[in-house]
């Protein structure tokens, strides 16, 4: 009997220190970085679209839209409800997304999928959308659609919805952001972590010159996707979206939400 | 009373030749040129959008999806739901919107918005999107996404339907097309649509050398689009879809299915 624990506790601790490698999960710096310079083009491609329209003022106001049983403005119902088909159809099985009204979501009525599993399952938890939601409305809004009221608020909603989730989804990949730094450099992280040291890790996090280059890349890639395309030479003029703003978008909101991301990610990584 | 009656007539009849004319309300075959060329905009960038993820053939198939009350795959549960959703946001009381499943679509619950009244009304329920489905799921989209299964199929519904509602739009916009040329020309369309001649009015509403110059521009779109776009000169590559598909989009299916619309939409014009 003696022998057999022994072998079992062997088992077991090399399952743990193998589950800790991770060698073999496909998550690499490189596939990170893929991932977000991809993402990068679907929130630019998100922002021109919402500025097809103008400001639309009465689909965020309360008190333009009843529906029974929802108190809340047309986008609030838009977003809420469209969540919850998704949420049937299994989107948030994925750990990579996040709801906006997490309370009350459906279960998914798909069968499971095995999606793979790169998080630390205490630290999985963290959700920003709350940010997220007053940052996309309150301030970045109001800076790229122009003022407005062509009466379109189910596609208003539609695409703020699409905004959101492109932002909240680039946003918390800082959880995986924060993973693969984490299993590069352990020594380094482990005791800000254990000494919850919030400020050295955001400096172990922090790349000055990697978040310039992401702040011009999202600016020319607001440039090249906002053009107004034309047959011949003649593509210059006013981009559909400032890319100035692009570039503050970046630097303001989704750089620093992304890094405390992975701060709280790391507070728990060790949990 | 009879010179009361005659002013009233009077009145009448003024009143309808200034509503035929229609002068005032905008329409004019620039503004439809414009909309069209910034449709081509959103419809590459839905199909970049959708080209993220792979096939994710469960999403297709009834038997993978058990949803009670509901009986259709997936996507056609994600797609009717969020119509429904849609629906009640009052996306369909602008009549360039079209939905792909319009039978018990709840009405809508917003206050109802003056959008501009540019169609003919007996000439307006011309709806081709049981074609479009067709199309986009049977023909286009095996051309432009890689095979794979990455498990997210409410994402990829969602893709879908942005995709479909943007041909939707696309396509049906051939109403205004045909109502701005009809005004236009009114004494060379006037005898083929009462004689029900399908084929001079095709004749008259093509035009070649603007079909050619539109496939060229799409396909510079998709390549403008859907480029890697890095810092410094290193933009070339692989493109996210690639230009052809979409040049073959619109020549073989958007085109002809816009025409399509602005030949129904006319034979009703003088109804």
């Amino acid at each position: 009997m003696d022998s057999c624990l022994v072998m079992v506790l062997i088992l077991v601790c090399w399952t743990m220190a193998k589950a800790e490698s991770n060698v073999s999960d496909g998550l690499t710096l490189e596939s990170v970085r893929d991932s977000l310079i991809r993402q990068e083009d679907t929130i630019v491609f998100c922002l021109i679209e919402r500025a097809r329209f103008p400001s639309n003022a009465p689909a965020y106001d309360p008190s333009y839209f009843s529906n029974p049983g929802s108190y809340g403005s047309l986008v609030e119902f838009v977003v809420k409800q469209t969540e919850a088909i998704q949420a049937k159809a299994g989107r948030y099985e994925n750990p990579e997304e996040h709801p906006f009204f997490p309370d009350h979501l459906p279960p998914s009525q798909a069968p499971p999928h095995k999606f793979p599993r790169l998080l630390h399952p205490a630290a999985m938890f963290v959700n920003v959308n709350k940010i997220i939601w007053d940052v996309y409305f309150n301030k970045l809004l109001p800076l790229f659609v122009a003022p407005g009221d062509d009466g379109n608020y189910a596609s208003t909603a539609a695409h703020d919805l699409d905004c959101l989730q492109a932002l909240s989804r680039r946003i918390h990949y800082g959880k995986l952001v924060a993973e693969v730094k984490f299993r590069g450099e352990r020594k380094d992280y482990e005791p800000a972590i254990r000494s919850r040291d919030k400020k050295t890790l955001m400096d172990l996090l922090t790349d000055q010159n990697v978040e310039e280059a992401v702040k011009r890349r999202v600016a020319k890639k607001a440039m090249t996707f906002g053009q107004e395309v034309k047959l011949g030479d003649g593509s210059k003029g006013k981009y559909k979206v400032d890319p100035a703003i692009v570039s503050r978008l970046y630097g303001e909101w989704v750089i620093p939400l992304t890094k405390d991301v992975e701060v709280e990610y790391l507070l728990h990584r060790l949990d």
